[in-house]
């Protein structure tokens, strides 16, 4: 059975990727040169409504809470890899927020 | 690769899943007995939302549409499977349409 | 009080509006010049949630379907504004599809 | 122009929120009278996925920020309206992030 602490590392590393995703998705399109970006738009846009089903998953107690963080981690670490390539801050902050969620959900899931 | 029709059908029964499923939601809320009604509540909601995402994730072209249509049908099976026990109009409505939405996600990952 | 038939009609365009805009999304992230499409990059996500919203809010019979949907006529509005501008395909099918919605949320929140 | 603390005060009382409601909705689906809890079941899901919408709306700097947030603070107020009617600790909690969270929106549109 999963702790309580498990849940609450789980659910905050959700959605502070959220919001990672959120602002680098923002924060790309204002860029001067978007192509280069699009990759990382769509994932962001992805990983971002994943880390909001999770975080609603385990703050509900979903019966399928495991199932979801796991597709999560799956999704952030794509994201993670394709930010990590940008040199922008926010891309930077966005892959860094990313690999902590993943690690967060397999750690989770994997008690 | 996945045919055009593949993804059309899939993406048909996802969106009739979550009628179907928000549908259900509403009337279970409203039947005299609610706590009869609790399990089907919370699975309708949990089903609604991944199909919601199911279909955008189709509809967006995402690189995890295999991934998410793979636990929406996981989630699907478990929906049908609570709704099929209540005689309600409404429950057997949505365990027949989460049995199709189930049976067209497997379908179109198998491709 | 609202007729089937308004929500039905309602319902239908916000759920080909949040297709037109999916689609628009991923095709302008493929375009050769995704500089140009930035904005409209933007709108087609604010928009396609919203008429998921809207879409999840009129089969579950929300008590605030009609604030929804009239935010959904205002968010539709911006996009195809932003849509009109581009001769692709995609975005002239999007512009028109947001005119639609926007139009059948505003005459089903007029009854 | 939104000050960088009054963004930040709003989006932290639209979690909080979202966490409460989605606590609540899965403790009222746990009580022993369900049939009580409907209405809060209802709108407890309805405020919690406007709060997310809100959050990403704020965190991804939506040119439709304050029409959201003015939409979220009247769907809050409704649902800390009937959540205040429930003595479980659950709903007291609800109540208050709600009209938390509606006070924070609204503080932050007029601005």
């Amino acid at each position: 059975m999963l702790s309580n602490e498990q849940h609450q590392k789980c659910l905050e590393e959700c959605l502070a990727c959220m919001e990672a995703c959120n602002t680098c998705f923002d924060a790309c399109l204002n860029e001067e040169d978007v192509n280069m970006m699009a990759a990382c738009i769509r994932l962001d846009r992805e990983c971002s409504d994943i880390c909001a089903l999770a975080a609603r998953a385990i703050q509900s107690n979903s019966p399928f809470m495991e199932q979801i963080c796991s597709l999560c981690a799956e999704i952030c670490e794509a994201c993670a890899e394709e930010c990590r390539k940008h040199t922008h801050d926010h891309c930077q902050k966005c892959a860094e927020a990313c690999r902590r969620c993943a690690a967060a959900c397999r750690e989770m899931i994997s008690h």
